[in-house]
């Protein structure tokens, strides 16, 4: 499989340099870069015989088997986020056709969503929501780029999955530190994490910062820092927990002032629906009291409240007996970041497998897989859709 | 001296409508509108029988008595932050002209100081330190500006003060809430602060906030908010320390990456020098144990160590037996901010006298200044005269 693997990692890197934005990774939903995406992946499919299409969302679809038997999805994104790396997504998509190359007994769709990341739009998920027919009224804003790229927005029922789907499955790297940190390859994704997100603004008073003594400040900053170390603090209380205020914006932002207000982000996420929301209660709580001692006035917004979603039961079972055969170590985890599994998985039985992603890096040039972990996913990947064959 | 006080504050508001920017007061170095404040002002100087002149570093010059009898000298500055008020530095040239007014028996000479701000050069102090001899090579880069406002940088020994000068005396808006806090009118200046500044910077790693365990983050933001709370706690171990972080930035802040870096300042103020630097020592290093406890990278680089200044001892006493004549309650204070005086304290006998700051605003336009406090200001500024031509 290492020969294969070593493929699909040529074919990603080659792949990275169609690009937006000459001598890095850029390359959003429809833009022009897409196209040649698209030729080449369709030319190796359609080496492997595979039938192709383009459907009307821009997602890349490529049919092994006969078009009335039960198939195994697999897919992931071909869009990136603004000076990307190699890996984020495509990887998924190269993967699938790599798996053709070993003559899949059951029916296998590739699919390459055209969008994930929420770059063009400012909303993730294009591709995976017109796949399963959940686009709603982001439609409107979608459609002119859709026929400015040549297709036809009222042909989007079309994008829909096929009865005939079974099963939806997305390799993808990890994009975080875990598997590095227990030197394993391999991830099975037990369930996407909740997440919520909020922006809060902590309003005092600009001051002087030379002639204010310190008992007749309201410093929003002070307040903001006191809660800051709050939310650090949190997994004490909330286990399993990762909170992160990741955005902080000071005003007046001068060295002689003391500041009279800042605006934060709060960004929380938990495998258990519940824990996340009593984590948010208590961290709204405890930004109040620091303002409160400060005569420092606290509000929020809620930005985001997107539940936890669990992978397939049976699916991950699959996984894990595949691994198993194969001979590598399974370790369940959860995923920390939303992907087009999330999305997919209320309507079709959904499982993923994580890829080690050395040094955690994502988002970013440097981003990397290891040959021996594409050979052991792909390894994987054939043994699961060989006893899902047999099992369907 | 109600009338005379109500007469201050009119002008006041009338040259705060002298500006740079249409519908607020901003008023830089050598800006086209100085030539308006300085015409009113000479207009008033004339009319009160002053002589007058503008000095190679654009400070205006006028002259009640004798040019070569000892003279008191009454400064402050006439240029303004950016959107400012109407009182902060032009008060205390206007006083000066109205306690002109009151004829007093010495010779006095108002001083309005061209530069205070250090808004257009990003340096402070240019009018007070021509003045005081102290310009140094900052006149290469102000030549140009003094030129093109027809003045002649050649000319700029004989901006310094006179032999004569026997006093420098400041009236100043006290821009903080302590007066106002202790409901009096006026203050006494013991003391302008030390003051040191410092840019720190964190460094940690910027990783994918849903995706990166809290044990495995190295983040600079957690770093930097339990060092501000250390720096709000410090008075705690040196009472009287002032300190403030004012401006943070953060890197790359965005809501779902993990803050890589935090660059921030710190300003110290204290009227001990020691004091002042055993503070900056413990916070410089409580900034280290922030950082050290999370892979955390601290560095900083010292930006200004100004130490304080005190105000003549004699002049203090004259301006406190001044306010006892008057009948006002004397009250003793240090100034946090720095000003004129501390530039020509150490060539003159200096002191200050600072107006109670209503809602402790200053660098706003809802600076202002009550007409009874005024009038408290020129009773003083009166006996202060008197008594010390007498003592003198």
């Amino acid at each position: 499989m290492i020969a294969l693997a070593e493929k699909v990692i040529r074919c990603c890197r080659h792949l990275s340099t169609m690009t937006e934005a000459p001598g890095r990774t850029t390359r959003t939903f429809l833009s022009p870069p897409m196209r040649d995406v698209h030729a080449e992946l369709i030319q190796w499919m359609h080496e492997l015989g595979m039938s192709t299409r383009i459907d009307a969302a821009g997602n890349l679809r490529g049919l092994w088997g006969d078009d009335h038997a039960a198939r195994v999805i697999i897919g992931s994104h071909l869009d990136t986020v603004p000076n990307a790396g190699a890996f984020d997504g495509i990887l998924g998509v190269v993967l699938g056709i790599a798996l053709v190359e070993t003559k899949p007994e059951m029916a296998v769709e590739v699919v390459g969503f055209s969008e994930e990341e929420g770059v063009r739009f400012g909303f993730p998920f294009v591709g995976s929501r017109a796949f399963t027919g959940t686009l709603g009224q982001d439609v409107d804003t979608v459609a002119p780029a859709i026929r400015a790229y040549g297709l036809d927005p009222d042909e989007l029922p079309a994008a829909r999955f096929s009865p005939c789907s079974a099963a939806y499955l997305e390799f993808h790297i990890e994009q975080g530190p875990i598997l590095e940190h227990l030197n394993l390859p391999l991830g099975i994704v037990d369930r996407i994490v909740g997440q919520s997100r909020y922006q809060l603004s902590f309003t005092g008073n600009a001051n002087h910062a030379g002639t204010t003594p310190m008992h007749l400040r309201n410093d929003a900053l002070a307040a903001a820092a006191e809660w800051i170390t709050e939310v650090e603090r949190s997994p004490a209380e909330f286990a399993g927990l990762v909170a992160t205020v990741g955005l902080l914006n000071v005003t007046p932002n001068a060295v002689n002032i003391v500041p009279g207000e800042v605006h934060a982000s709060l960004d929380v996420r938990h495998a258990l629906d519940p824990v996340r929301h009593s984590a948010c209660k208590s961290l709204l709580g405890k930004a109040n009291d620091a303002g409160q001692k400060r005569g420092v006035v606290v509000t929020h917004e809620i930005r985001l409240d997107q539940p936890a979603v669990p992978m397939d039961a049976n699916l991950r079972d699959h996984l894990a007996k595949a691994a198993e055969i194969a001979g590598y170590p399974i370790h369940h985890m959860d995923s920390g970041a939303g992907h087009d599994a999330m999305i997919v998985a209320p309507h079709l039985p959904s499982a993923m497998l994580f890829l080690r992603s050395p040094g955690g890096i994502s988002h970013h040039p440097d981003e990397n897989v290891l040959a021996e972990d594409v050979a052991a996913a792909l390894t994987v990947g054939a043994h699961f859709l060989g006893s899902y064959a047999h099992a369907g």
